[in-house]
């Protein structure tokens, strides 16, 4: 089912609600009746008890909002049910957070207390008091990354704050573990100045063998990484950034080997030049790609303007694109467009203006600025929405781009390394896939970060080799 | 078997040689010979494989220190066997670190991810930017500490910065998760200066719920802690101080039991007013204890003195002790002494000056300023060393009660919740043991950390619920 709005159901909306209902043969039935006419979508029955009048009963559905599921709710009990209790799995799941800091081996006894803490621990202190880059094998170091976040851009939220921002860090903490075998932790901090930012990463830094930056706006994160990396020896990667142009790239190489395009010969327009459209702009080009029009909310991005900030003049002088100054003529004979603007920015209908079979990256998010059915015919489309075909998903990238960086002991996260991993990701999507408009494989696509980490500690390696 | 040197093989010395010998109905008892003639203590010896020549084993035992462990496994060359390798346990314990951060779930499905990351994630993001207060359930700040050190004063080490002081908060950690369920992260920092850290950990506290110092170097850690304090409304507290104080405080409680003294009437001294030595005068003239005389490198505190620092002003000031001058003075009578000083600061003879049956802790580390042969007969030791009967282990206080402090979401661990664990640690001492000299229960008795917490939980709920 290729889902082309946001009004179906989902598992973000997933409830259970416990009712109790008179023992009847047609009671599943009649419990499947009442939620599906109201657009829930059943997902499961399951008897809990029987009681002294009746059963009780779990009823757990889809729903599409707070408001459906109350539609729903209120529906079981018009129809008869007595409702007891209504749950949403999504905030059961985060109960407590999703994540827990857990020793690796048991400490139930004097023995193994001895060797965990003290007085063990301090042999292994001295040992690396003696040389320091022991830390990198006897302890957690080498294998830990802090996922840093003032909160000022999360998800499409805006700047909700360091605390609302925390379940997200939790979240990518989890796929860290879950993909690559990486231990992360959340840092939410309590400032959004870059001095602070910067302190603050500074000083926390011995711990951790890398840093994600998350969810830091524009333009501030460009600064923040620069001076981060600079002062650090470990590398700082800010994902928003460089995490979605390296899966954006992937997608790009395999669409570029479905429609026979080179990336020396497209011509390419990116929509929204703030953080990670200027990663896009950055990678493509670093990449091959020289007809490039990068388009900001004034317009086409123009080395005339004397307001142009730092990292929007920088694509600008890179790019060989012909002067434009509307998206319209931007889009004209295009082959490849990657909006990350959002939806509402500009009309689907300038699609048309593209060269035949064109390339769109629809990234805006929760809503795509357009749809499967919006895009001209044999067009390939790539959105952030995991109900959509070819979801560009930072998590793609992340783990295994830190697990061979990790591996290779990296002091920082290379143009060299990110291209490797585009071209790792490009590469996990078959032939097969590929004859079907997959350009982008799924997250749970089996080896696809296992061969991002060998593909970027391979580049890692030979970068330290050739120094 | 109680030892009273520091020249016995200890598990913090475990070694396994793998070594090939020829086949013999003699082998095993020619091994453990080989082993224990040279001082070693045989812990085990396995068989790995047959070889074409004979057999390959694994001989494991305890040494005393390393330059040991070199003296035993050259007695086993010199005994004929081919030695193929020689590992450390406490060293292999370490490698890659003794924590790591994992999913409290599995994510192995799209609807996994829907719930734990996006799109779901947003929705608990948007529910706490509404609501704040709700990220003590919706995340894991709730149940997270922060173990943040300089690095500045580790175990016995000193100033060995916050990469040698890694594997100590990592050790840390994991006892907070096995005795109290907490989940604690090592934040080691890259400074010292107490403007610094009280910068960084005011940024990064978002995501915690609690800060544990640790292994700060006195007097900044005074500093440091009571500003943190005052800027956070999560508890800071310094372990190396209050941790030591309250389960001093707990062995103190019964051995007054076991001899028949009560805290009003107790003729105190406690030598070393470092940050322990501080926190123990603290926690005893709060308890109760009058007379209690404070002896620093300088001798006996003097009130008259100029440059008395404020932390050892204070202590002077509260107690109504006599004006002693030397600590052979300070001990006639005296009912308890505490050291926390090194051993050879002062000599055990002065211990006989004190009133019958005298209670004596010994706390310095490695080396207690005495052992159990060094105090008169009738005496009480509790010491820091695990082998030594009496341990006073800050572990038996710091999981319980963050854990109570953590339930009861209190802003602070004020001086009542410190003596509701002394009690309750106290408490967790049956009569059976008391009756045979202990004092300080085991970090591994049931129940203990639980104890701690609950009695912790009920202080701080009733403090808030009085507000």
């Amino acid at each position: 089912m290729v889902r082309t709005r946001l009004d179906d159901a989902s598992p973000s909306y997933s409830t259970t609600v416990r009712l109790e209902a008179p023992v009847s043969a047609r009671l599943l039935s009649d419990l499947a009746r009442s939620v599906s006419e109201r657009g829930g979508e059943v997902v499961a029955i399951d008897l809990v008890e029987a009681t002294a009048n009746g059963v009780r009963v779990d009823v757990t559905f889809h729903a599409v909002d707070a408001r459906h599921v109350s539609v729903v709710t209120s529906g079981l009990t018009a129809d008869g049910y007595v409702v007891r209790n209504v749950s949403d799995r999504t905030f059961l799941s985060h109960l407590g957070g999703v994540i827990e800091v857990v020793p690796r081996t048991s400490v139930r006894t004097r023995d193994d207390l001895s060797l965990v803490y003290t007085p063990g621990v301090a042999r292994i202190s001295r040992a690396i008091a003696e040389e320091p880059r022991r830390a990198w094998n006897l302890t957690g170091k080498g294998n830990a990354v802090a996922v840093v976040t003032d909160g000022s851009a999360v998800l499409g939220l805006g700047p909700v704050g360091p605390l609302a921002a925390l379940p997200v860090m939790e979240g990518k903490a989890a796929l860290f573990k879950t993909f690559a075998d990486v231990n992360a932790f959340p840092i939410c901090l309590a400032t959004t100045d870059p001095d602070e930012i910067v302190a603050t990463v500074r000083a926390i830094a011995p711990g951790f063998g890398g840093v994600n930056l998350e969810d830091i706006a524009a333009p501030r994160c460009f600064e923040v990484e620069a001076r981060l990396q600079d002062a650090l020896e470990i590398p700082v990667f800010h994902d928003d950034q460089h995490g979605t142009a390296v899966v954006v790239l992937a997608g790009l190489l395999n669409a570029c080997r479905i429609t026979g395009r080179r990336l020396e010969d497209l011509r390419a327009v990116v929509i929204g030049i703030g953080a990670a459209g200027t990663a896009i702009c950055n990678i493509l080009l670093d990449a091959g790609v020289q007809d490039l029009v990068a388009i900001d909310r004034q317009g086409p991005l123009d080395a005339a303007d004397p307001e142009l900030p730092p990292h929007q003049r920088d694509i600008v002088a890179r790019s060989k694109a012909r002067h434009v100054t509307s998206i319209g003529e931007a889009l004209e004979d295009a082959d490849v467009v990657v909006g990350v603007s959002r939806r509402g920015a500009w009309e689907p209908e300038v699609l048309t203006k593209m060269a035949p079979s064109p390339i769109v990256f629809a990234l805006a998010n929760p809503e795509p600025e357009v749809y499967l059915d919006e895009i001209p015919p044999g067009g390939l489309l790539a959105t952030g929405r995991s109900d959509l075909p070819n979801q560009v998903n930072n998590a793609l990238c992340f783990p295994g781009i830190f697990r061979g960086a990790l591996e290779a002991r990296a002091p920082r996260i290379t143009a060299a390394m990110q291209e490797a991993a585009a071209h790792a990701i490009a590469g996990s999507v078959s032939d097969v896939e590929r004859a079907i408009g997959v350009i982008v494989p799924s997250l749970f696509h089996p080896g696809v970060h296992a061969e991002v980490a060998s593909a970027v500690e391979a580049v890692a390696r030979g970068a330290s080799a050739g120094n």
